[in-house]
């Protein structure tokens, strides 16, 4: 018997998801499905942004959000940081870690951010600088790590050069981003390994999305190369601008279930877990693209017909 | 430079999906689905179904469809044929393939089939003797090879039991079928790799539903194993009875997608095919599963937005 490797789920829903809703999210509401989601057993909870609130009108009641959540012990509460007035906002919540956000690809980040890369990276330091002296961590999403929709492929020489930069400036904290759905399993494996090796000191974690029905495979992929820690959004939400209709982020509960069933432990609790997505869709107002939450999971069981049990008795 | 593995696409969406729609498909479109796809590069296409017209009204032009196809060559030409009736009328239409299907759980072969294991065990012994002397070849579809929504888990032992009972009947082709969408990546390496050593000179194809997410993680698993042939079904369609909403066959075109870019020969076209499936939605009323057919394959480009260009050059 050996012991299952632990594998750390961070749940993105609350932010990534709710930030694409047209719809606004009542900050009640907010704040009980993350209390729910904290009782699940996850890693990392993305709680929400400290953007401009009229950059995402979706997301301004962070603060609130962030102030009256019940923290559990051995769950970090991460917000997005992207910039010096969102750092001190989410410093004064008391937020466990910062997670900043730059493209890999230069069309990308103008489209996205609309700044250079060299002026993300700067306004980056800045946060960097105002954070560091807390006890708050602090992680870099790199976007369009795996390919970009606009400029295509990304140098695997690219990530790498971004990844130097930010280890240079002392974080250890790493989010390779598969934005709009372009990795492919022998593409996570080479392009983790590679990072894996070069940084040894980074903490990884993968982001995939499932626009184009591979985020499991990817996830397998990453977990071949020693890969252990993976964002996924309840129910799958969070869509991909360029791909209209078609599947956002990796969908937590597919995932767990699959990672459970490949003899992993997530640390998860699956029943709670979809307990939480089935309020989803009267949340949102519209259908999730999780397929666990319409299938149930692998043992669930149906009573077979009635007629059944007579056949071949009389034969 | 390695060649490529080629791998062998077989197509399922006329049989296996047009069974499951509760519109009547026009016997001059299903043909002209098929003559499209008969020129995407299948190594096999299920045509239709020889069952009884009134149990399976969707299929009852299966005569019609089988005998005003185009052949080409190399694409082999397979029906379902649940008995003997079935096989006469399938071999008046010069079918290439004869397909046979029964359980290996014997309460879903009672739900689905009306028979027990046995009984469906004789009736396709008289099939196979009905056929044998032709140059029609036979495969035997094992449903829920990998677990059953009634029973459970399905042990390996049965299946490799029922695969060598065909096997000692003649039968050298076999696919294993994830009915439910049950199977999970070990274990379809495990079974895959026990039924290759058990039966070497068996041509086995595996046939799995996405219903939890699962499909395309199971193909890489079962390619892992030495399997090149794979059932998919265009669009993803021909649901599953068990999990109402949840996605059914596995989507031809994103398995082509994710082995293509492996590194894998699939023979498929797939802008063809991407062509066909575009027009599915409105042959059969409603949407289909297929993610590729949303957000377009890897290598789709967008445009920057007109502000892209202007960014950076005044800082």
């Amino acid at each position: 018997m050996t012991t299952p490797t632990r594998i750390y789920m961070q749940e993105v829903a609350t932010r990534d998801g709710f930030q694409n809703e047209s719809v606004f999210i009542p900050t009640e509401e907010k704040i009980r499905v993350i209390d729910a989601l904290s009782d699940c057993g996850f890693a990392k909870i993305e709680v929400t942004s400290f953007t401009s609130p009229k950059a995402i009108p979706a997301l301004r009641d962070a603060e609130m959000v962030m102030q009256q959540i019940k923290r559990v012990s051995g769950v970090e509460y991460t917000v997005l940081v992207p910039n010096v007035k969102g750092a001190e906002r989410a410093l004064s919540c008391g937020i466990d870690e910062a997670n900043l956000v730059m493209s890999v690809s230069e069309t990308h980040n103008r489209a996205n951010l609309r700044m250079t890369r060299e002026q993300s990276f700067e306004q980056l330091k800045q946060v960097v600088s105002a954070i560091s002296g807390s006890h708050v961590a602090i992680n870099i999403s790199l976007s369009t790590s795996f390919g970009c929709p606009m400029q295509g492929d990304i140098a695997e020489d690219e990530v790498m050069h971004w990844l130097e930069r930010f280890a240079n400036m002392g974080v250890t904290r790493a989010t390779l981003c598969d934005t709009t759905g372009m990795a492919y399993p022998s593409q996570v494996r080479s392009l983790t390994t590679r990072a894996k090796k070069l940084f040894p000191e980074m903490i990884f974690t993968l982001h995939f999305h499932n626009t184009r029905s591979m985020a499991q495979t990817n996830v397998l992929a990453a977990l071949s190369a020693g890969i252990d820690r993976f964002d996924a959004s309840l129910g799958g939400i969070g869509g991909c601008p360029y791909a209209p209709g078609a599947s956002g982020n990796a969908c937590t509960e597919d995932m767990v279930h699959l990672l459970e069933l490949e003899g992993y432990n997530t640390n998860i609790d699956l029943t709670k877990l979809l307990a939480v997505s089935a309020e989803l869709p009267a949340l949102i107002g519209h259908d999730v693209p999780s397929q666990l939450l319409k299938a149930g999971r692998r043992d669930r069981r149906y009573d077979a017909p009635e007629y059944v049990a007579a056949i071949g008795q009389t034969s």
